[in-house]
């Protein structure tokens, strides 16, 4: 049975990883739409190789070169927000949602409201909006298949059972480079030191969230929306192997996790599956040949921006929205050398405690958690210090 | 809602664990009929304790006495088989078979082919009898539910997808009381050397099984009844912690697994379930406690009956049925002190091989099935050597 996708985040990461299990399985998935950001020519490529009828890029500057370069194909391209949700709304089976950051929210969103089904790799989506955004997935229907690999692997352990049988859900962390380390040491961590993540190559944002553990905190957050639980039955371990990614304890005693090498394109496929599973040519998982997997308690103490997630998911309303706008200006100042691996932390809780103190209303609608976001962003760069120009903070 | 279980082998270990999860959940469970094997008093005992309304002990000798025992509780008794078979037909939701080997057979099926739902911990009934049994499950619809550790976590591994999606189920063993010990060590090993289980302690039978691995072929001998896996997606993986019990490996890439702290009473309670589990309260697998897991492959070299298991359950048939019998034989000699450690395989093999020259149909029916298994027994008796009495061995 072909399945029509559309890719909105076609040329990052995500988007490239989906476009080798989509080549791989051509006879099942079809490319409807396909997005990109600031490069034409990169996305005019995938949307060639993949045979998509369309294809929007979000920067308006880049239109003529996009469709210069998909000419003759018989692809339509467009430019500028109004050709991304165009593309976003188009019809299609799924939605395979992978822009990073508060740009990918209105797309994803668009898509879900139009009723598609979301393979969802958009973190701001839930993180940012999230009971507005599951407010409208419940409101038309819209179907959520987790494509981060600890949702994912979440996702296929809750299936042996109900969600009020679901004690805790816990999922799983590398630990990040600062895990054995001494808080001296990572208290004076460059940036550089802070990217070197031991497991997955990512962007330079998800490194520093990965070594200040905020990762998990968002991840948290996000898990509270895809799967209705509350933050009590919600908790991280850490697992520097990275091979199980998710484990859910049952009120009967037993246990059932979701495990895989990490490789984004496992949990991709697993999101695209429609009743069969996606067959995947790729190396599979040999415990023996592994030998150990390791597990420990994550120390809030030195790795406080997980408690601060946690205060910010157990306060609800605006705070887990307020938590990431503070945490995004504060990894940029950090990435810029502006400030010091602690000050992520500290300028997340100055925010979170300023904001508190004020009358926020719990966000019903995107558009209001994008103010609000706004708002916290604002609040979080007069806590940036002097030496770094404000301008340069987005 | 409140359901109807019957107990076969309620004075045995697992009957035991069995009647402390329904002690747990009077609401939910009451218990119709229990069964024992010889001992009136214990069987008396936990009848009153459940609030059975019928009590069968096999041993018809012992009928007088668990007749006096239960005076004045309004609990029906019987004795021999035609009692046990009674108890194991009467109106109920579920029936827990636990009568361990041969002798669980005929009252096990009798629960089936009555159409109840059975719980199973009878081995005998698909090592022995696999084909014929699941046959008749499927004509009168009965729903079989694992007891066994290893085979309650696959069924829970089980539920993220579709059989055929399934590339691999696998089981974990302990890896027994000789995992590290070179063969000259293990050649030499006394019975009691033999029963030292590292996680479960099991009666004297399933020990030695332990250790030489067959229970691990036999165990992959019942997934193939239970979930309809071919040999060829069943393995094994050695993880002595005994935390992780079974794994499923998926066509994407993804595995799912079941894990629980070694108590049979998470298996049972698992097996028990209606829709909803059963609130256990036992404690929690904290894997941040426990540290590491760890794995490894069998060493088939070391442990030859379970490359005899896979033989057997590669080649179908009777093959089976006949390994089963003989091990039964061959442990009963090792076990009186009459054979060493590597003479089990031996005879196993021997068995094997001599009863495969002949034509012997595969066993339509659980009767063809014992009978095979009869003449299996007679074969394997006759290679243990002179010095035990035959008449000994069973």
């Amino acid at each position: 049975m072909t399945r029509f996708l559309t890719i909105l985040g076609a040329t990052g990461s995500i988007g490239r990883s989906t476009a080798d299990v989509v080549l791989a399985h051509r006879d099942e998935l079809r490319v409807e739409a396909v997005v990109g950001g600031r490069d034409a020519l990169a996305l005019a490529d995938v949307a060639r190789r993949l045979g998509a009828k369309f294809a929007a890029l979000a920067d308006e500057r880049g239109g003529e070169a996009l469709r210069q370069a998909l000419s003759g194909t018989g692809i339509e391209s467009g430019a500028g927000q109004t050709a991304v949700l165009e593309a976003a709304e188009r019809e299609a089976d799924i939605v395979l949602a992978a822009i990073s950051g508060t740009a990918g929210l209105a797309p994803t969103h668009a898509a879900l409201k139009a009723g598609r089904r979301i393979a969802l790799a958009n973190k701001e989506s839930l993180v940012c909006a999230g009971d507005a955004f599951m407010a409208d997935a419940r409101r038309v229907g819209a179907e959520i298949m987790p494509v981060d690999s600890e949702h994912n692997a979440l996702d296929q352990a809750l299936a042996a059972g109900l969600n009020r049988d679901v004690e805790k859900a816990i999922i799983t962390a590398t630990g990040g480079p600062f895990r054995n380390a001494p808080r001296e040491q990572i208290a004076r961590a460059d940036a550089k030191e802070a990217s070197a993540h031991p497991v997955w190559s990512m962007g330079s944002k998800i490194n520093i969230d990965s070594a200040t553990l905020m990762n998990k905190g968002l991840e948290l957050i996000e898990a509270h929306h895809l799967f209705g639980l509350e933050p009590e039955r919600l908790d991280v371990l850490v697992h520097p192997e990275a091979i199980v990614h998710g484990l859910v304890q049952w009120s009967d005693g037993a246990i059932t996790a979701g495990l895989a090498l990490p490789d984004m394109k496992v949990p991709i496929a697993n999101a695209l599956r429609e009743n069969r599973r996606l067959r995947m040519e790729l190396p599979r998982l040999d415990l023996a040949a592994i030998g150990r997997l390791s597990f420990e308690r994550p120390d809030e103490g030195r790795f406080p921006c997980l408690s601060l997630a946690k205060a910010a998911l157990r306060a609800g309303g605006a705070m887990p929205t307020i938590l990431n706008a503070a945490n995004e200006i504060a990894v940029e100042a950090y990435l810029a050398g502006a400030i010091g691996f602690y000050d992520i932390s500290e300028i997340v809780e100055k925010v979170c405690s300023t904001l508190s103190g004020r009358q926020i209303l719990m966000p019903s609608t995107v558009a209001e958690a994008l103010a609000i976001d706004q708002e916290a962003r604002a609040t979080a760069r007069r806590l940036i210090p002097a030496p770094v120009e404000a301008s340069k903070l987005r």
